[in-house]
């Protein structure tokens, strides 16, 4: 019975890696999309979302086979529970992917990008690129040493964030209402997208860990949307 | 067995239903204090955040503890599974009203509410206390035609955040850059609360009908952060 539950569970974190990379795909698109004013870009990342939904669904369909099926305690099951919220999370991680694509298609053919936030969003964009891709690296490896670097990289986005509302906020700033709303959601965007790793890498902790309270941790990152 | 499992979902229903309770005080001051520019209601309302992220955490390790001890199959593992979503929903909820309360009080002792917007956000915020009341009301009662009420206020919500946005992008704008950041955030805020409580209204009607495909439907709405 172990085995059969560690063969399943190697599926589910197959799975997660599986989720993992749309989303890379996804927010590397999105990120290019907005950057570049690339509408068609940003279709594919739109049209690409269902395929992340329906995966995730999926994932928690037979995640709910196994809790039925093997009826796992204790620690096996908070790490079934875990890869449920997992996947939520790297479904949410996709939708973000969408938000900013679809920033992208309503503004096309203008640019989404205000004047003057265009190097502060490419940074922005490529450190969601970089979390992305570290988080699949983690869900893979359970290399712990990982989630300290999407946690730094999580903090350079929250300080860009935040550098966006200063310039939104300066006198300086000339940008018309519609740019500084584009800014707002766009900042938003990217940030949250890096929260729900950290989360993520949180509840990839516990699976290696068991320490269950980085997980509760996790809850209110993840929940700040 | 099945009496303990049914007991043990009313405690999971009871626990629920207090913690929406708790969601509503939340938004309830949390819109007030928006309006008001009232920074100590605000404050409460970042306070008792901490109380709802605690009982959400217990609630799923109570339905976790379900899982373990009373091996749930087919339906009933199902519910206990949408329990435990539910109550992430509920715990995001908090958080915006939380959300809206730290707008208020990083603006005070200005008005975080945009000129030419206080009739629209007072609507928006009195439709976000309506829908909180019926989700706290639909958790206790599984009356589903409560889901249909909460619809109609989301939808009645998506238009004026549709509004808010035709206002700050009109050419009769006369807000500053921060009015505009404010209303984009605050607007964002009160339409996302709403998502949620469509999408905990989805979950309840799995638990009521046994139709899982609604709860499936309902991971796409939740997940638009």
């Amino acid at each position: 019975m172990r085995e059969v539950f560690h063969h399943s569970l190697e599926d589910v974190q197959g799975r997660l890696v599986e989720i993992a990379e749309l989303v890379t795909v996804a927010i590397d698109k999105a990120t290019r999309s907005f950057g570049e004013s690339d509408v068609a870009l940003a279709e594919e990342v739109i049209e690409a979302d269902a395929v992340i939904d329906q995966k995730a669904i999926a994932l928690d369909e037979l995640a709910i086979e196994i809790l039925a099926r093997q009826q796992p305690v204790a620690r096996d099951l908070r790490i079934v529970v875990s890869a449920l919220r997992i996947s939520a999370s790297l479904e949410r991680m996709g939708d973000i992917a969408e938000h900013i694509a679809q920033l992208t298609r309503m503004r096309f053919p203008e640019r989404a990008i205000p004047k003057g936030l265009k190097s502060t969003f490419r940074k922005m964009g490529e450190l969601d690129v970089d979390v992305a891709r570290q988080l699949t690296e983690l869900l893979r490896t359970q290399d712990l040493e990982i989630s300290d670097e999407i946690r730094n990289n999580d903090d350079l986005i929250d300080d860009l964030h935040v550098s966006v509302f200063e310039k939104v906020l300066s006198d300086t700033w000339q940008g018309e209402a519609s740019a500084t709303v584009d800014a707002t959601l766009a900042s938003r965007y990217h940030e949250r997208f890096a929260d729900h790793a950290v989360s993520v890498a949180k509840k990839v902790a516990y699976l290696a860990t068991g320490d269950w309270t980085t997980e509760t941790d996790a809850i209110e990152v993840v929940s700040s949307s």
